[in-house]
């Protein structure tokens, strides 16, 4: 039994008032809470959902809160920063819809999964954009009526190509990069571009089978679970923040393939919740951790 | 975590030798499998996975095996009926790609995923149409080059309805129907037509919430848990054999309307899953039960 | 896969600073948060966690707050009821360890793992007594050192009985009681005089298999997977809020027996959760439901 | 959601015929089944169950048959023999309760619950001793009335305070050892006196976190999910064939001490779990893996 992502309907509200996501991350010191929410009801803001969470061990304060209400926001934000101690860090968004551009390679049931819940409305994105190192998957994303661009890595260096897929993918002005089952390792020149802002899918537990096959390996191994993970990419291979995790049982009689194949379904299912808790603003990077309100 | 469906790799040999499905329900006697395999031995099937189970309160023997070989199927069949027990049941099927068809109401998540996976692979199945009271789903349908038919019960009784939709139904000789959140009752009559043919998923975990509403009345009891059923219909509303089952936490911060939203990913998993265990031809149907192989 | 219990350090910190548990529920209104935490940094204390929920729908708020410091209570109160909306629920508790009564029938399963989690430091409580209507569980109990109460219900009409039961564990003083497996229906005269206080253990999903031999109804259906459910009683057999629940896969292989053997893993684990969670103050009834913080 | 260990009840039926639980390993042929239960339905056994596992890529076939009826034994054997290929691994064992020897050091909760489990027969197996290279759980141990040894390493090289061990635990002449959170490693000498016949848990979900404080890696990890392993142990650490694995759900509120509280639990399940399959003789050791019937 999996928890799913918390309720998403923070989104839906249908009303005129402007909601908005604020988090802050600080060092954690006496009253914050009582300041902030202070400041928050001086500005006549509704909260709808407010969740704290202190790291003892560390002295570090978070804090994640949906507001209702007009506010003029740059007086909001010198409010609060006068309450805030020094070295903060500080976001405030709308809570609305925000748009990603989706890489891929050649396997269908990560993308697959995304365009039916896009379409649907099972996860509330906007995917401006499909790019890919094959064409393989350009017929499926078309009939979503989502642009397709086929970005060959043949005859390119990993800098030639890279800056080539950038070239498609800026003008987007994406709000997160996600990789379902993007199958080749991205430069730190790349992913300085989007900082805390590529997701991925890895199909292993990690840390366990990290890199390549993993789904052999875990079948050498003879393990009794298998699952997937989606992570923020940073500079290290399979090492960035882990944003969620899930996993299935198999036992002696699965093949690797079957292993591979039966796993996918965790893949789409990590790859998809994770998002929807990004998309949602609910997820804190946080040194090479995540704190996922 | 939810175990999957046993591996279907049973199916994806690439061989010219025909791969068939035994199936044998009848009452338990000493020897069962040394006559039922002993007759495999001699016309040369080659016992490829092989599982059984005894019910011993019933005292009723269940067997399920799959076998490569060239016979002629009349002797085989023959020489299998001399060794049983008079009364018996008896299945010996191909163990290629089964054809369904599936009917919807509004709800796009199911239909959704069963097009996806039987697009990239993830089920193998044939969906050989979709038939829609509503006319909803015809455009997401048709992106998968799959016909639909919006058989609207406007202006129709239920008899005139359901026989419009027999008329487009039985044309296709589909192996199985799938109710992919078809929201009518079928009559007797309808389901006669399909006896243990016709798998529908009910949005709760059966038996908790019968009837109208599951996600409202799990609101109102305060459940920590939610669940999918997907089961065999027969003429009591929600009442036929279950084959697969599963359930995700849920908490006080859900409203009735993010139970639903949420109820949407085990949904549609559960009815992917039994339906793939049915064109594996793993689910038999024995009395108001399912033995799943 | 199950999440746990939220973690239980919050009680384990050495220090002097007293910590103090607070909990209220009230309308909702603008600015409570702020006045709350308000009314907590002018008495000085730390919040070392915080979380609060509101319900729309029937717009009430609910917070949980841990505070560490010196307070006098009468002033903090005061302060805070100045603070509050007229009409509100309010608990203020020491989060030192919490003191049960266990009453008990037959079965050793849930009482045993009481008792062992007790003793080594896996669940934080003083199991002050253990009751039981027959002296099947007396041994186990008095292994640990704790009284066993044998009051049976031999002779006596059912007042009688709980008359009995109530002269014996009335003087323990205890926080909550626990029925670990007790078999016989209270009535309301007795649940009315631990209101909120009483724990169960149902040996089904609830509100699936209500009633007598769940495992039988439950083998009788057919269902892949079964439960149990820990909640408090009230004057409804097996309708009181739901505290926690938690499920296990099975198959046709299992008999009415085996489903009952195997349940009893789940029924014991879910009581004990449930239980940490009510000795955390985690738990807050409203209604029939319950918010779990 | 965790399926649980397979039914046990094999074994408690009560009746005077012998119950046996014959294992066959073998190279894969046509025919093995038909022949093997041939031969079991020459002898006039009765099949109570069932189960064949062919690894096709290596050309293995597994068997496990649970058998009621009065045999000669050695003829039985030296017909099955003759059918069988000539290299084939073979058990017959009676179904009976097994014995098994504990090494514990100073944890409690692996032990506690094994020992509660066998004293309300929730575990079917007979504990003949605990043996603790410190004395922390001896007054435990012996409230259940089972012989403790108190084997200090203290002043011991790693061979003596082995063969101290050896010395004690040979006599009881136990079916398996099992490692409740013994936390030294043993040598491939002591390893070799019990080949295939030590069950170790180990408090990660291996591969991941191999080696010394798996929650403390976890935790700067970051992961989303704990688990824990139970293992046969062979000659290299955390790497023998893997019987039982389970996982749950953590988040960034876990300390790793809160991490290492909740993992206890799935600890002392997944050991208590894989016991039983092993105790059922379900588990064959094959190559670094299982096959779990």
């Amino acid at each position: 039994m999996v928890p799913l992502s918390p309720p998403v309907a923070e989104k839906s509200v249908h009303t005129k008032v402007t909601r908005r996501i604020l988090i802050i991350d600080c060092a954690d010191e006496q009253g914050l809470i009582a300041k902030i929410s202070g400041v928050c009801f001086e500005h006549h803001l509704n909260v709808i959902k407010n969740n704290e969470f202190v790291d003892h061990a560390q002295g570090r304060f978070f804090m994640r809160t949906v507001l209702d209400g007009d506010i003029n926001e740059a007086d909001f934000i010198s409010a609060l920063q006068a309450v805030l101690p020094s070295k903060h860090h500080f976001k405030l968004v709308d809570a609305g819809k925000k748009r990603v551009v989706i890489m891929v390679t050649k396997e269908a049931h990560c993308l697959g999964d995304l365009l039916m819940k896009s379409y649907y409305g099972g996860l509330d994105v906007e995917i401006a954009a499909v790019v890919g190192n094959y064409d393989v998957l350009q017929n499926l994303t078309e009939k979503f009526d989502i642009p397709f661009h086929f970005i060959s890595h043949d005859g390119l260096n990993r800098e030639e190509h890279e800056q080539a897929m950038l070239n498609v993918i800026k003008p987007y002005e994406a709000d997160y990069l996600v990789l379902a089952k993007y199958m080749r390792v991205l430069t730190p020149e790349f992913v300085a571009q989007f900082p805390d802002r590529i997701i991925n899918i890895h199909h292993s537990f990690l840390p366990a089978f990290i890199g390549a096959s993993p789904y052999k390996q875990a079948w050498d191994r003879g393990v009794k679970i298998i699952g997937a993970t989606a992570h923020f990419v940073n500079n290290c291979l399979d090492e960035g923040p882990i944003i969620k995790q899930d996993v299935i049982s198999v036992d002696h009689s699965y093949s690797a393939e079957e292993l591979a194949h039966q796993g996918r379904d965790v893949e789409k299912s990590v790859l998809s919740k994770a998002l929807q808790l990004v998309l949602n603003e609910q997820v804190v990077v946080y040194g090479n951790k995540t704190v996922v309100f």
